[in-house]
Parts: C-alpha cells; structure tokens; sequence
C-alpha cells in the first residue's frame, strides 16, 4: 500500500474528521469561547496521537495551549517542522452565514465553516500526511509539529515559547498552509508575508455624554477628532501613510522582483466582480495588488462611539474608539511602527481632545529566498502534484510568529498554502475546496516521502 | 386654604409621587420598553384626573398615545395650553449611573433619575398645580392639557395630530416646562429654541467583511470614507458648516439682541469644570455660548462600523454608519436642511463608496415676542417666587413640535423652565432639584391664580 492508494479509499473519512475538527468553535478573541479552545486543543492532541505521532505534548502558556509532536525516523535525516494554529476568528455578523459558521456543510464541493480555510482545513493535511506516511513506511524526514491556539490573537505565547526555547529547536525549515493558491489551477508558494502591528485608539472629551442641544458648537466631538486622526493618517491623494518615518525601512523590490510578483496578481476587473465594488484603490506608482502585497497599509478595522442603537438620541459622546493597524512589509520592524504611531498621536492635538494608545499586537514581516533547498523540494512537490511548476507569491497577508521563528530559529518558513483568496477567510461563508483539501495532502505526503 | 399653604403641608407627599411617575421606564426610541410607555400614558391620565381635569382623553396614534385633558373655569377666560412629554432618553450607558435610572433617589437635595428634568419632573409641575387651583378655587384660566410619548423620537404623531386638529385648537400661548433656568437662583423664560434635524449617514463598500491583510490597500474602506465625509462638513478652522446654501437662511441678530443672549451666558470656566474638558470649541466670530444656542452646530451622536468587540479583528469593514444632527436657528427651515444635506452626500464621491442617507427626525427653530401679554404674566409670575425679574434666554435645544405648534395656531409657547444645565438630561444621573421643583409649582400656581 502506498499513501495514494490509501487517499483514494479513505478520502471521506478525512472529511468527515475534519467536520469534527471544525465543529468546535475555538475562537480565541473571544473569552466566551475559552472552554471550547481548550477542547479544540485536546482534540487535535488526540489526532496527532492517532495518526502515529511518537510524542504528543500539551505545552501550558498564559492562555492557550501551544500543541506539540514528534515523529522521528532517522537520527540523520533532515527535521522539518510544522506549524498551523488550531484557533479561528470571531464569527459575526452571524446573520450573513448561509449555514451556521460551527455547523460544517458541503455545498459545491466545498466545505462551509469558521475556521474551514484558516486554517483547521489546511493544517489537518498535515495531520493526515504524518497517518498515511507512518502507516506506510514512506516518511523520509524526523517531524515535529508546533501548533498554536492564539494565532488570531497575535501569538503571544507561541512568540514567548519561541523566544525561550528557541536553542532547543533544531531543524531545517518549517512547513505551513495558511495561505492562498494563485488559482485552483495555479500552483503558488509564498514567499512574502506583510506584518502588522494592531491598535486600539481612544478619543475622550467631556466626562459624560452631553445633550447635543445644549453644548453642541461649543463642545469638541470625540468623534470628529478620532475622524480627524483617521483622514490625518493616510494622504488621500497619493494613499501613502503620513506617519513620520514610516516609509524609512520599506524595501524598494528591483524592477526583475516586481516582474515576479506580477507573475501572481489578480485580475482587477475579477476582484472587482467578486468583492462587488466598482472600482480598487492603490499607493500612487503600484497597482492595486502590489498595494496589498508588497507595500505597507492602513485600516480601521472598527469603529464605534455614541449612540448605536436603534433610532435617535441627541448627545455628543464622552469618547470615540476606533481598532486601526497597519501592514508592513520587509524591512521594517513593527516596533519602530508601533513607537511613530504613537509619537504621531502624541503630537496629533485636538483642543478639547485627550487621546489614547492601546498596542495589541505586532508581527515583522517574512521573506523565504527563492534558492533555499527547501523551496526547491517544496516546489518540484507541488509540480508534481498540479501539474505545473509553482509562482512565488507575494502576499498581503501576516503570519508574525513566523518572522520571530525564521529570526530566532534560522529555519525558512515554507508557506505551500491551498487555500482561495476566495474562501472568505475572516468573513461570512468562509470555506475550503475539497480538491484542494485532497491536493494538499497529496503534496505534503510527495514531499516528506522523498 | 390657598395654595401655598397646601404646597407648605403637602410637598413630601408630591415628591413621592413623582417617584411612581419617574419609576416606569416610558423609553420611546426603543420598542422592548413599548408596554412601558403605554402604562406610563395611563398613570398620567389618572394623575390628571385625581387632580380635578373636566375631562381626560387618551388620544391614540399610531405609536404612543398624547394625554389631553381640559379644565374650564369661565367661557371669557383666556385659555391656556400645556405641553410637556411623559417619554424618556434610553438610560445607556448603564454602568455610569450611580443609581439605577429607573429607581428613583434623593441625594443632595436632588431626585435622580431618567425623566427627572426632562421631563417628568417638569411636567408634574402643572399636574400638581392644577390639583391646587382646583382645590382652592383659585384658577383663573381655562386649561388645555397637550402631553406626548414621543418627544425624545421627534414628536412626529404630535406633529401630525397638530397639522390635522389646529383648526380646533383655540387658545392663547402654550405653557411649557421642558428648559434650564439660567441658574438656580437665576430665572429665566426661554424665548429662543433651535431647531434639529437628525440623520444616519451610511457607507457602503465591498459586500463582506474583507481580510484587512489580503486586500488592504487596495481597497476602500468605508470607515475611512465616513471619516472623510465627517470631515468635510464642516471646516476645521472657522467651525462652519460646509453644506452649500446651509446660512442662507440665518438671522443674523442685531447687537442689542447679541446684548440679551449675553445675559443668559454661561460662565466659560464653570462650564469647563463641569464637563471636564479643558477648552470649549466655537464658530469663528461667535462665543462657546452663542455657538450653542443663536448659531447652528453639527454633531456626530454616534459612530459604528466593523469589529467593535473585544479584542482584535483584522478586516476592511463592508460597512459603516453615524447618526448626524445638526441644530437649525431662527429662520432656518428643517426640510430645506434636509434636502441640502442629502445633495452634499449625494455629491462627495469617494471611490469604491456609495453612501445612504435616511433622515430621522426634523424640527424648525422656535422664537417668542418679549412684549407677548403671555411673556409679560410669566415673567411677573417668576419674579414674585424668585425674586427677581427673569432674563430672556436663548437655549440650544429643541422641541420641533412647538415650532408647529406656533406656526399653525399662532399661540407662542411660554418656556418656563425649572431644570438646570447640569441637571444631566439625556446622560447618566439626571437629576432634578427639590427646590426648584416646588418653585415650578408656586411659580405655575402664582401666574394661573392671577
């Protein structure tokens, strides 16, 4: 028997265990869902355990646990890693999920659920590579895996663990799905991953909610200075970031590097189509893909303040709150961002206006070079697979545990992502496609097999 | 018996009852308090009646019902309206009362609760003053009681039943409670309302939420677009409004005029104290005070989009909102606002956006002739129980339906107030104060008996 052989026969099973993987809802943001992430935890613990792994570990942090295996083969074999996170994002607005976003349907020949892409469906090809090559004798490479439960949360502990235990991780390079394919056709592996660096940022002016009929003209609003803030931080012209200094460390890629990375743009008029806006937006100088791949951003990523209910009430709010962060690209360092960011609101002043500064978290950016062997064997694997010799991608995407690892470790990160920038990662209807689901456990067990 | 005596004897018994009154949460912008409201309506038809109405009448609309009552003493007497409103402001924020807004204390001389100023409080004046005059035989003016549910939602079924029964209204001025006294020991009658007009402004942008990593950058979020248009309403250095044709309309007053609005001043540094900022804001050319009460103002009341929970979510919102109020002066109209508005928005493109406006509510401005008989007899009414001659006072609120009031029957409104500014209406701990409650009384009781 080899392992296609056993893919073949045993393909719905597969799935059928990855529903039960994506019935728990292991939203780390949320505390509610606490007892539901630690049973996500266990349950993984329990897969590995069953799929043959020697040592199965459930590593205590601060909050959620870190899930960690071994399969050794051969003292002198090449240790590859494994990384993924158990965890999911929050699920609202739950009203615009076709089914309930813990409850796995199949529908197109997709799977529909929080988590299905990101990354439960993704890292579960790895779950089942280490079953098939175990029980087949194939495996050619001593594994370890090191899941995390907080990965929507920024990694802090992942990022601790790693910062105090990184001499003790030997290997060569560290394998990860938690990424887009250029197309279901087109075979892609990341190369590039933005960082981030996320904030919470208060406006406070009186101490209570006044009546706007009363002070309104002689009272400053919290929330036109927050708007202010936002409008004063990204030059609507040119769309570039008017943080000072922010720009200092960005790389400029060479003409031959842009080259490559247009190799995996979008089809604007696609993206269009699909996100239903008429019309994309980009930095003066780069398209709109390279906007979102290979240069810093800026969002607000919520907003609120006042009265929110329904119908009307005539106040002006005691305080505004808005989350903004920030992309990043190589090479600058979310910490010199974090501390501009903050200068620059220290220095934005709104008479009336007292405003705060809440870091949650930050990540550096990731570059894996083309000529790592890893890659290379990474690649001709998906070739295999597909058909077609994989792009190098460039991605809008952060993954900052990965930067910290890569920095501390020297492993590469090899990004074989087999997800869609379609599977609404992040948003209502997230899903997986099954083929690609079948093709990444395909590609995982063609690489670790030779 | 006259009433002063019965006030002196009986005031305890009066504050308890205006307990019963404060306890029922008669919240109009929120229909789960709906049943509240109705039962609110029926305690205040039976107030009436134990207090000696002729006849009391539950006129139902299509949402609240108004509470009219009348009492006649002599066919040639002048008759004499009163308004007020039995509604309440939504409580939220919860957490910041010191005691629930529904559980009525005394603290300091003061009763707390949602409705003690605005406007149960106030309006309780005249129950009880009717009471009075009735017992003593002392009124000598017939009595039209007006009252509504849905003041703090615009009034728009009072507005209605005006516009279809006006023609039948007869009567000489409209006495109303529903203001600030200058100061505790300050009298003073409103002469001077502004009117409202009150929207929610949304934006749209892609049709989900996006993952702010793979598409930041490269496209537009509606946050940032709301922000802007904010913004763009109003320029940041003179504090006007930036709506084209939005002063056409404005009367500008004449220096003596700017002399009487001056009296009633608030002292800028007591204000500051009391609202905890460290500097109030104006239009160019025009006081804190002015800007608030003879200049029209602009506010955002609330701001909501995206991920607004705990913790972090990293997504392009596919939408944003804010409900927008402006407040109007005497000759602005409410309509001809409105339509300016929704050409603004109609016309501040922003790529990727498309923007929707629903107006809420409108209101015109309201002003009352100083050498109005009406005016003259308050005044003198005031003076006798205060001690001194009340000012003319130029308020900031609005209450849209005496504007229509006025217009249609030709009766100016008597704003006699007995709240204070720092009563806190419309936010957490409104108060009203015991003092001032029983001279509303005396102050009702001295001009109807004379």
């Amino acid at each position: 028997m080899d392992w296609k052989t056993l893919i073949e026969d045993n393909f719905e099973l597969f799935v059928s265990e990855l529903k039960e993987f994506l019935k728990i809802p292991s939203v780390s943001a949320d505390p509610r869902f606490r007892d539901d992430v630690f049973e996500c935890a266990d349950w993984l613990i329990k897969a590995l355990k069953e799929a043959g792994a020697d040592k199965v570990e459930l590593i205590p942090t601060e909050r959620y646990p870190l899930v960690y295996a071994e399969k050794n083969v051969d003292d002198n074999a090449p240790t590859i890693w494994i990384y993924g996170h158990y965890d999911v994002q929050p699920p609202d607005p739950l009203d615009q999920w076709t089914t309930p976003p813990f409850e796995p349907h199949i529908r197109d020949g997709a799977i529909y659920a929080r988590g299905a892409s990101d990354d439960k469906g993704q890292l579960f090809i790895y779950v089942k590579a280490l079953e098939l090559l175990n029980e087949t004798g194939q495996l050619k490479y001593n594994l370890r895996f090191l899941i995390e439960g907080e990965e929507e949360i920024g990694s802090p502990n992942l990022e601790k663990y790693i910062q105090n235990n990184y001499e003790s991780m030997k290997g060569e390079m560290v394998l990860v799905s938690d990424t887009a394919l250029p197309g279901p056709d087109k075979p892609g592996i990341t190369v590039s991953l933005r960082g981030i660096c996320y904030f919470e940022v208060s406006a406070y002016g009186p101490s209570h909610d006044l009546h706007s009929g009363t002070y309104g003209g002689a009272v400053q609003n919290p929330v036109h200075a927050l708007a202010h803030l936002i409008i004063a931080l990204r030059d609507p012209i040119t769309g570039r970031i008017m943080i000072p200094g922010f720009y200092d460390d960005v790389e400029e890629l060479s003409p031959q590097e842009r080259d490559l990375v247009r190799q995996g743009s979008w089809n604007n008029d696609e993206i269009k189509a699909s996100l239903n806006v008429d019309t994309l937006v980009s930095e003066a100088g780069f398209s709109p893909f390279e906007s979102a791949t290979i240069r810093p951003s800026m969002d607000v990523n919520g907003i609120w303040g006042g009265y929110i209910g329904e119908g009307s009430k005539t106040i002006i709010p005691a305080e505004a709150h808005a989350k903004i962060s920030f992309r990043l690209v190589a090479n600058q360092s979310w910490q010199k961002i974090n501390e501009e960011f903050k200068k620059f609101v220290e220095d934005f002043k709104v008479p009336g206006i007292r405003f705060e500064v809440k870091t949650f978290h930050g990540g550096d950016p990731v570059k894996t070079p083309l000529d790592f062997w890893g890659y290379v064997k990474a690649s001709e694997a998906m070739e295999k697979v597909f058909g077609k010799k994989p792009i190098p991608v460039y991605t809008g995407g952060s993954i900052p545990v990965l930067a910290t690892w890569q920095r501390k470790t020297g492993m590469h990160p090899i990004l074989m992502g087999f997800g869609l920038e379609s599977d609404r990662i992040h948003a209502p209807d997230e899903h997986f496609r099954l083929d690609l689901f079948r093709k990444g456990i395909e590609t995982v067990c063609e690489m670790l097999s030779s």
